[in-house]
């Protein structure tokens, strides 16, 4: 494959928080916010219901340009640097967001969901059911996200 | 929000695999293949082998494209339609494609994953190591998925 094509997406929606961008993260647990879905994609939606979990995929619109490969993960300077895509940071070389969400309710085009730690005004480049397949039950993980992800839960 | 950015992205990598694209979706579970990395983003992948799954995007270049919002799940015409968005198939309108995977070996620029139901050739557009956060211990799905996917298990 020698070629190397550009994508491109458009939005198929946004993300709406009211949460100020800084205090995202440390919310995360309980953040809610809402996916608009453009109104011409709403019927995409149709039957969305039946599942009680979801994956956003986002644009980290925000995130600035880096061609740097390695970080410390968290931004924690404590951690030893691991390579950005060990890591869930926001200076992967395409800057996209994944997010597993639990969906609380559609109505029409919006979609009320918990845990996306997206800005508001997020563009959504894609919304897929969250199904069995998605589950590891015990995914073996470093050291440090152990010690502190665990802990916190 | 009104402007509608087009968001533009280049591959990290391609997904090599041995096995016919008809094949795929039938062998998945036991599903061998190889995500190579492009050599300027080998170093991305340093510490990547703590995590025991992955979070594989990628583009569905050989899907054709498809205005249609609803679908039969799985191209099962024996299934009510539903909302492209409501299921996981080749028509969203950003063709994307995500696999949790599971991580048996890095090589330099290379991941031997399984689970990868990926077309061989198919541009990557970013791996994110699967953690706690991405478990959702009993997800909620539609009747027919759970009647299907869990009794082949």
């Amino acid at each position: 494959m020698s070629a190397s094509p550009t994508m491109a997406f458009d939005p198929i929606g946004y993300v709406r928080c009211e949460v100020p961008d800084d205090a995202i993260a440390r919310q995360r647990r309980t953040l809610r916010a809402t996916v608009e879905v453009l109104p011409q994609y709403a019927a995409g939606l149709d039957g969305i219901e039946a599942y009680s979990h979801l994956i956003v995929v986002f644009w980290m619109h925000r995130a600035t340009p880096s061609r740097e490969l390695h970080c410390h993960p968290r931004g924690d300077q404590a951690l030893e640097p691991v390579g950005v895509f060990a890591a869930r940071g926001r200076n992967h070389p395409n800057p996209l967001g994944l997010a597993v969400v639990e969906l609380l309710e559609r109505r029409d085009n919006r979609l009320e969901v918990r845990k996306l730690d997206a800005f508001d005004g997020t563009p959504v480049i894609d919304i897929k059911p969250y199904d069995h397949y998605d589950v590891v039950h015990d995914p073996r993980v470093p050291e440090w996200f152990r010690k502190r992800a665990l802990s916190a839960r």
